[in-house]
């Protein structure tokens, strides 16, 4: 029998910490994906979380079991997106400092929104440095603590939390699709599910251009790609988390691929019809439904996790005025 | 003592009929606008409303009080925007037939918004009929019950519950913030909150390229202003409702103005920080907050109604982007 890294009890726990600190999102039925699928949709609107993505989830489940000795000497992180608001955010509410390690090509107003949340940000260049290692040499060097952006059980147990909302809110379910990078949200949420739910079919849905995880279970285990080239910028990982590719291996059902112009409709149709501001990334599970990459009996009960909605105003304009190109990345 | 033409009780009477059908809509802080204004800010978003705007509250509320004998002979309507939509759905509800009148020059996308929810579309020139000649003429001639856009006590009940859920969601407040066309939502809101919370003060907010409102309570009474130059679509009123304005005239504290660009910045400011998709008409409670128009105690409690979310993409697009400008209306 495998030894689970990520327990339904250790998703528990991490409620207990994280509940107070999160909003707790609303889940609400999507008229406009039902008529177009067949199925009941519910989608749970993590682009609303505080920071705008559920990443404040993982990170403050992890920060908040620092011990006090070691939490004075503050927090480390490396991430160009939503990891290191998340980060940012949950060292500030833990009255920690923090340092995230941020790529020189990172977009300014991203670098920008870390800083505001009272983060020391150190930029570095892509070419020169690899962000783990910048991490490891810094926590070495002042004994910060390293805050994974998800291979990490206190990380992936804070993820499942937002599923645990979901489940709690639209009750049992036949289906889940949820957007996958480095796959601490899908880990937690197939912990969640396979517990809650163990009928429940748990999707993981990941960019065309950034297949790693459908290239890695097809190898059986962990491969790395080359560079991704894809819209959804927190989709970019090379290859899945130790951690996250075992809990997937074990629990989840299925992992498909959407294209850009699926997922760049799918964030026009949010918008329009839902009036709900989504990222490339935080859309990927609703595109995978919509794009019908799973066979599901009709009228399925569907849950959604809708994960990011931290979006380039340009990018985002141009995605509503239907003229999302790839000169937009 | 002034007869008053909608009473508290006939807000309740009419949420009694109304929450059957209508999306119990979200009231929520919105901490990006609390920073900006030092307030405590609740959001309702009635732009996630069935329809995209609150107007099926107030086109229930009148067509489920026509009597079945009449009720066969179907409704009639004139509008180019979200009265056209909530009256269609409202009719498809109450399973009877809505003739709309709309504008030749009424986008096609709205056009086919109406028709899609199951009504019949009689389209005219602006230049050859008024749509309320065209309205009492259909009703004469067919039979159909008129469903006026704001000027009528059941409609005007019927917005006002909107603010029922407003007060039951986010309590006692010291301001609500309005946006104001017609004057329905605005007199059915007053009517509510002078009831159950009278020291707060209701604000309407109407934009200074269609003042009517403004300049009509400088005249104390209804005057017609030139056609109106706004990006405000659905704020577009040459002149208040005889009904709306008596109510407002008794009971709104004020009535303020905002420019196009505090319109379109507020719509930009509530995509990017609170993930939602706000028409411009339905953005003009927050662009008066925003824009200081009303001084109110630091750290007052205040709600503000987001109206309707029914925007063209490209309009939205051009918005987010920060490109908006007069070419787009």
């Amino acid at each position: 029998m495998r030894t689970v890294p990520v327990t339904f009890a250790d998703v528990v726990a991490a409620y207990d910490r994280v509940a107070a600190v999160v909003r707790r999102t609303r889940t609400e039925r999507a008229h406009t994906l039902e008529h177009r699928t067949g199925h009941r949709v519910h989608l749970k609107y993590e682009n609303e979380q505080e920071t705008g993505s559920f990443k404040i989830r993982g990170a403050w489940s992890r920060i908040s079991r620092i011990p006090p000795g070691e939490l004075s000497r503050g927090v480390v992180a490396a991430s160009s997106g939503n990891h290191a608001q998340g980060v940012a955010r949950a060292a500030a509410l833990a009255g920690c400092s923090a340092t995230v390690f941020m790529p020189t090509d990172a977009t300014p107003a991203k670098v920008e929104a870390v800083r505001r949340l009272g983060a020391r940000v150190e930029l570095y260049d892509r070419e020169q440095a690899l962000p783990a290692d910048l991490v490891t040499e810094f926590a070495r060097a002042t004994g910060a603590t390293p805050v994974p952006p998800f291979d990490d059980p206190d990380v992936i147990a804070g993820q499942g939390t937002a599923a645990l909302e979901l489940f709690a809110d639209a009750g049992e379910l036949d289906a889940v699709f949820v957007p996958l990078g480095g796959g601490g949200l899908l880990a937690g949420t197939a912990t969640v599910f396979k517990t809650l739910a163990p009928r429940a079919r748990v999707i993981g849905v990941e960019p065309e251009g950034g297949d790693d995880w459908v290239r890695s279970r097809q190898a059986g285990r962990p491969v790395l790609i080359d560079p991704p080239r894809t819209i959804a910028d927190g989709a970019r990982t090379r290859s899945p988390g130790e951690l996250t590719f075992a809990i997937v291996s074990a629990l989840v059902d299925d992992v498909v691929t959407v294209t850009d112009e699926e997922l760049t409709a799918t964030v026009r149709l949010l918008a329009l019809s839902e009036r709900t501001v989504v990222e490339p990334t935080g859309a990927l599970g609703a595109a995978g439904l919509l794009a019908n990459r799973v066979r599901l009996p009709h009228n399925s009960r569907v849950g959604v996790i809708l994960s990011g909605g931290n979006i380039a105003p340009a990018v985002f304009a141009a995605i509503v005025a239907g003229e999302a190109s790839r000169d937009s990345w």
